[in-house]
């Protein structure tokens, strides 16, 4: 047998779709997987079903995995995050030579793959920490890849990566070498976090319109949108959820209202906590999964609450503009979190091609995401955008509507919220956080600095 | 010279000021400080300062201060929190003896004191984690005292603690043990996190009553509230500090409008984020100071913005029962907090009697704190208890009031919009979040719980 090109660690939905990819791709691919309780046949059976590849080799034995991709190899692992990618590391080490490339492809804590990284290079094996959106389909048929680390190991796995990544409206890769150690998943990690605030959005939009439509109506109000400037993979999978029926039944009614998370959200809204960021669509999205999952709390206590009998229908036209106005808001919070996490990393971080290789394969592709790259390509802040800043302000009142809409009828409207508070806060000049400042300096003389004297300079009053 | 019976480590004003307060309480006490760099004179300044203290014995030795204290020693670091915690401990373990007992009095994060507290116990030394609140006036006169660690270690230091803090309407001391290992500094923690949105909706009073009303008027309206059920002890330093001339200015006026943070509530947040916790009011407060930071995009960015002109006013009353409605949310937020740490880290941790010692001597000390004490013997959460339950009902319409002016006058309402978001939430049967999980199941295939069959139960929809 020939060397192979590629190695595949891990054999799940992922790690599968993958391996297929690389081989329609021509590329000859080794995969492996553990062969512990139920995971015994998954190898057996993928190359079963999937003998008509000439191109595929399975292996249950880790050594001889490695012991087939040619050198330097590359191997990528598509396990679950945590201690798993330290574990397998180890399994791996005894059997790599140098300059071989691991590549975790899961949703790794970027902070993990930095240390990964660092221990790995003391070992002369490359580690690259790569983010991977687009689900099942997007691993199979092209994802959006956002790989992290050294430059050289890339230019090693590019021509493999780019090849079976989603391509943009030029036809370029929807893959691209994004930072040094971590940047890859912190990048990943922000994606997640802009996708939380999106589904929450639609959401909220959903429980707007289902408290005076059908699902059939819904779905075709949100079609129209899906023809214009909201245009979104999410939007679209939204339209396609709400028509989907069981025999008589929609399946979204009978679906439970309780929503679970992974990790990326709440990793995204801590980092922010972290490093100064408002990132208050994400962690408006994260919280609101939380409060759903309080379902029995929920139950018992609406049982007390007088329903409003007559809820009046919504401007649809407002309702998509206030969701436009809300989702510049989102992504603008994400690009700004990622510009800083540049900025204290030094990852020199391209935003433009960040959103660009976000244009296809990855869940929040969307015309807002394509218009992004150009936006960003100017300014990493998307107030700094004329049009976007003037599209902002004309938007103001649907979302002061939509809001109002939700204060009358006991809708609640989590990120919507957040996202106009936000708005209206960054374009006030004169905001109240004096009395925030003078009760630090009353109860514990934090000291506090002046408007009327070089701010640089911190004072203190004898209360 | 005779033994002391306490010693205080660390003459900043937090140091000073309690090591004064014990010696008001008759124990003798070694106090001691760095001599580096500006540290050089702050132990003889003190000591000359205080020279009319028989009791209190200064060191610039370590090993001196150490040798002076009475066994098992008993001392109490009034430090930065972080590293210079574990270089003390350092310094400090060579001169320590079997069972003497480091007292850490600074805001440490609580995985960092459960940490020391397990190495310390292999050096049999003793380590509480102790929570202080009262700023410096608290420390001097009696603070709200909220020690962790081991009991055993707890009941050498209570004769001391108790003394010095302060009492409940009962005249029982505002100092219990919360709890082992890091238990002490997480409740201190999540006061400091309540503490943040409890600034943070004072602050957005402020920004609705000065649209219509002179500092002097908004005093004299708080002042009115403060003779009623939301008296508390921010609420009485807000009237104060608006009340405060330097000269023919209003100091209030003169303060800078950027409000900055040591830590505590982004620390509370990312925790409510790891245990599954939606504590909404503390992070909108932790953002809402991230943005007043942004001064600068702020005045930028209000250029564009076209001001309203004709402000009306707000009905007061509404305003004031909007304002109980948040703090109730914001203080049941705040013991869910509490409530699942205990459960997550076997803590066991009683929320009246925490409730209790936050009654006198702490920032929140407050009515509403007072009336905690008998809810939280029957209940963890405040919406179980059916006069508040009632009570949040029939204050829902203030709140909407509230929001409404904030969305007519361009007034953010951070932590007034997610109080009420989350009321709404919490008390409605059917959530939107079905749409979410249906899309978590269409481009990941994470499956969803039906509402129609037995939940334990994941499905799959091939969409």
């Amino acid at each position: 047998m020939h060397k192979t090109d590629f190695g595949v660690l891990g054999l799940g939905v992922m790690g599968k779709s993958i391996s297929l990819n690389i081989a329609d791709n021509d590329f000859s691919v080794s995969v492996y997987n553990r062969i512990e309780a139920d995971e015994t046949h998954i190898v057996s059976k993928f190359i079963h079903d999937n003998s008509h590849y000439k191109n595929i080799y399975g292996f249950t034995d880790i050594a001889k995995f490695v012991a087939s991709i040619e050198r330097p190899r590359k191997i990528l692992l598509m396990i679950k995050a945590g201690n798993p990618i330290d574990l397998v590391i180890e399994q791996l080490l005894p059997f790599l030579d140098k300059n071989d490339i691991i590549i975790d492809g899961g949703n790794s804590l970027y902070t993990d793959t930095t240390r990964r990284s660092r221990c790995l290079t003391f070992k002369n094996v490359y580690f690259i920490g790569c983010g991977i959106s687009g689900g099942e389909e997007g691993a199979r048929k092209g994802p959006s890849i956002m790989p992290g680390g050294s430059i050289n190991a890339y230019k090693q796995v590019a021509p493999i990566l780019e090849k079976i990544s989603a391509k943009d409206k030029n036809n370029n890769p929807c893959c691209v070498h994004i930072g040094t150690d971590g940047a890859g998943h912190f990048v990943k990690m922000v994606h997640n976090g802009i996708e939380y605030a999106e589904m929450q959005l639609l959401s909220e939009i959903y429980a707007i319109l289902s408290t005076s439509h059908t699902n059939e109506e819904i779905a075709t109000i949100l079609s129209n949108w899906n023809s214009r400037s909201e245009k979104s993979y999410l939007l679209e999978i939204t339209i396609e959820i709400l028509r989907k029926k069981e025999g008589n039944d929609y399946v979204i009614d009978r679906i439970l209202d309780k929503a679970l998370s992974k990790g990326t959200g709440s990793w995204s809204s801590k980092i922010a906590l972290d490093l100064g960021i408002p990132s208050t669509m994400i962690s408006s999205a994260v919280f609101a999964r939380y409060i759903s999952t309080l379902k029995e709390k929920r139950v018992k206590f609406s049982k007390s609450i007088k329903k409003k009998n007559s809820l009046k229908s919504i401007n649809h036209k407002s309702l998509e503009r206030a969701y436009g106005f809300a989702r510049t808001i989102n992504h603008h919070q994400g690009f700004q979190l990622i510009q800083k996490a540049s900025e204290n990393y030094n990852w020199d971080l391209n935003l433009s091609e960040i959103a660009r290789i976000w244009t296809n394969g990855c869940i929040i592709r969307s015309k807002l995401i394509e218009l992004s790259v150009e936006i960003l390509k100017n300014h990493s802040d998307y107030f700094e955008d004329h049009i976007t800043f003037k599209s902002l302000i004309s938007s103001e009142k649907h979302i002061v509507t939509t809001l109002q809409y939700g204060l009358a009828n006991r809708v609640p409207l989590d990120a919507f919220s957040v996202a106009h508070n936000y708005w209206i806060s960054i374009t006030t000049e004169k905001s109240s956080a004096n009395i925030i400042q003078a009760q630090r300096d009353y109860f514990g003389a934090h000291t506090y600095q002046r408007n009327d004297i070089d701010s640089s300079e911190f004072f203190h009053t004898n209360w």
